[in-house]
């Protein structure tokens, strides 16, 4: 639907039916306009921005890619960079900063107002990932002696500059946060009572230097519209809204997916990625897990002499790596996601292990009765390799019951040592439990056929 | 600090400090409340149930888990039950009824009011994952002849039963969806314009049937607080509020880390799953995929007389197949994520697959350089392992090439192929491609030593 759209309006430009072009496009949601934007071709961005309503072509510039925001900053005059930028909440101006070369960045804050330029300032202090950078500094605030009638003229005055005027705060002249007013109470509540009988007094308020993420769990509980930030001394300095928290969850599960594939995030969807920039997010992990795997080949080096007196066994390892592998990947994938949704914490590492331990008993149980029944029933019956003795059986089933043990017990606790030690958990994903459990499955492989086999 | 207000309560209620108590929960979210009672031992759920204000026990009952909702039912006298299923909007309530066993629905259904009745009856029929499910049916609506003034004075009448009055719908006398009115314009508009002046008229609405997965997605986009669900002959039947969306997002997220780490989903926290139920949603993967690998062993078993001839190609087998296995998954895993948040589509598959064999090229280069330099310098310099000649470093380095480009193709192509065939891709993450390009990896290995080596 979009793609035709974009050629309407290609069409539309080429044939300079402005006026009509105008008011298809009055219509319509800026967020589906950004995405017209970044399917039209190179030189018409210009065009069809410079008809948009003023207000129409801010909401959907704050919306748009940061390279197509660059490429129309580089066609602006400083007048329309101005008035673009009046019209953009802070926490946006600042979210485009941050993508833009040092040079484009200059011009901006040579654009903005005095004003929003120490705002700007101020937001870009925060450190990577607080609360602060995503918070915004234009919210509505209340004295607690107003009336409701007060409260919603001053609503009607300042709303059209404010991210939300749904949750608005109750502060002392200190600037202290000591309330809260929603909209719906102030839209069933008497018009001269005053907003100190009516507000809520407890208010459930982030740090500006909380983690991001955090803050984005806390909409996923409460079911806010908003949370207010504060600073050490409870004073409020911003508001973040539930828009940017979905933000915040996507890239943080954005993150979270990359990095279990033992990929660096890049940030950019796939289809606009480079191949050069997804090589180089991907090489470095695979260089380090080849270069790993040096040890698995070494173990199997020292055991060549018994690998060549019994061929047979050499067969049984993919499956014994694979599956303990696997399982492995079970736990650790889900021990990260119970990490990073906070429902897991370091103090439950005893019980997180207790609880592998159980399951890996089970599921090693099952797997080796069944591993044991195929390689004596399908190995040798049925496919009449009679060099598979039912000692060597034993020896398969034995190890993949120890290593799924093992490689359970890993999953589950590498993860939460991982956060413990300040790492990201999600690096501990498959590809690392798959290199660490294949070296263990061999050790333990080779050291039971030795034992058994007396090889 | 739950905890402490956790062992607080307890003790309040041991010492029927009940005045106390009703003042210190009076004031606190329901959302902490709730995760109060899932710490409550067996016994004072009840006790502090009711000593809570009725509005907030509903609120905070309706944020439980299904277990412990299930025991308070099983405390409450129909009474109670009446009163709290009021108090409750009906798709919280029909949320619960889900996970509710027979008996419990049939007590839930005769204690609620027919019109409740009906509504739920209506909620349950829509099909498995679709909006209709996750829709409330109470939301603010307006006809479009009524003036601003007229709008505030039926929200102040209503409000208290809505889920939401920041976004408010406006119908025609069929209940056609012809308009949408936020209480933001409410409050700043003159209140003797008509609605029709102020709304607007181009509503983005969803279906009842669309995936709710789809309008997860619309409010990332949008940053609307709720979108208007129509039935096919676009009458407003309801509408989905972001924070049903939250949990959609958390939930389908959830579900795609369980998919790719070959785990079924649960649906409940890792830490509240028993052991049994943890096995259950692990062992079928294991199982299934340990089958599989018999294929790999199949390979490797017809090629025993090669190896047999030369030993030391069976230590580079585990080196080989893991980083298949790891570049596979890197593109797999990446393309999932793309195609779940909608960015690749089916049409999408050529494009993949030539960025992934860009990436491939560029990888399996540098990969099999530095392979054969660690095989030559340390394998067989450094370690003497004269065993290992430039010929055999050849085979390696030139296997590693052919199987990267292959798993990346694979892991490029086999989801979008999965979702193209009405699978959910998420299947298709590591575990899968690790097993199919473990076959590949050995083939090529096979093939190319034979090739080279003579053997």
């Amino acid at each position: 639907m979009e793609e035709k759209m974009t050629d309407k309006i290609v069409s539309m430009i080429d044939e300079r039916r402005y006026t009509e072009l105008r008011e298809q496009a009055d219509g319509m949601n800026p967020a589906d306009l950004a995405e017209i934007f970044e399917e039209l071709p190179i030189g018409y961005y210009a065009k069809l921005y410079r008809i948009l309503p003023k207000e129409l072509a801010a909401e959907t510039f704050s919306l748009m890619e940061p390279e197509l925001q660059k490429e129309l900053i580089d066609s602006f005059t400083d007048k329309e960079l101005s008035d673009v930028l009046s019209e953009m909440y802070v926490d946006d101006t600042v979210d485009m900063i941050e993508e833009m070369p040092a040079v484009v960045v200059k011009r901006i804050l040579r654009a903005s107002t005095a004003e929003t330029r120490n705002e700007i300032n101020e937001l870009l202090r925060y450190p990577k990932n607080s609360a602060g950078t995503i918070m915004t500094t234009e919210y509505v605030r209340f004295r607690k002696n107003m009336t409701v009638a007060q409260a919603l003229e001053h609503i009607r005055k300042v709303a059209i500059d404010k991210e939300t005027v749904y949750t608005c705060y109750v502060t002392d002249e200190d600037r202290h946060l000591i309330g809260l007013v929603t909209a719906k109470k102030l839209l069933i509540s008497p018009l001269d009572s005053p907003l100190e009988d009516i507000m809520e007094d407890n208010v459930i308020s982030v740090l500006t230097t909380a983690d991001r993420e955090e803050v984005a769990q806390m909409f996923d509980k409460y079911g806010f519209i908003a949370i207010p930030v504060v600073d050490n001394e409870t004073r409020l300095v911003g508001i973040v809204t539930f828009d940017d928290a979905i933000d915040v969850m996507q890239e943080e599960t954005e993150e979270d997916f990359a990095k279990m594939a033992a990929v660096t995030p890049t940030g950019e969807p796939y289809i606009k990625t480079s191949a050069v920039r997804l090589w180089k997010a991907r090489i470095p992990w695979l260089l380090i897990l080849m270069i790993s795997a040096t040890f698995t080949g070494a173990i199997i080096s020292s055991f060549e002499a018994k690998l060549a007196a019994c061929v047979c066994l050499t067969a049984f390892i993919p499956m014994l790596m694979d599956t303990g592998g696997n399982a492995g990947s079970q736990s650790s994938v889900t021990i990260i996601r119970g990490l990073s949704l906070g429902e897991i914490t370091f103090k439950d590492v005893f019980r997180v292990l207790f609880k592998e331990f159980s399951v890996s008993l089970m599921c090693g149980a099952v797997l080796s009765v069944v591993a044991f029944g195929k390689i004596i029933l399908i190995d040798r019956m049925a496919f009449g390799n009679t060099a598979i003795t039912p000692w060597i059986a034993l020896v398969v089933s034995l190890t993949l019951f120890i290593t799924v043990i093992c490689s359970k017990l890993i999953g589950g606790a590498l993860p939460i040592l991982a956060k413990r030690m300040g790492f990201d958990p999600a690096v501990t994903a498959s590809p690392i439990i798959t290199t660490i459990v294949d070296a263990i499955s061999l050790l333990v492989y080779f050291s039971v056929s030795t034992l058994i086999l007396n090889i």
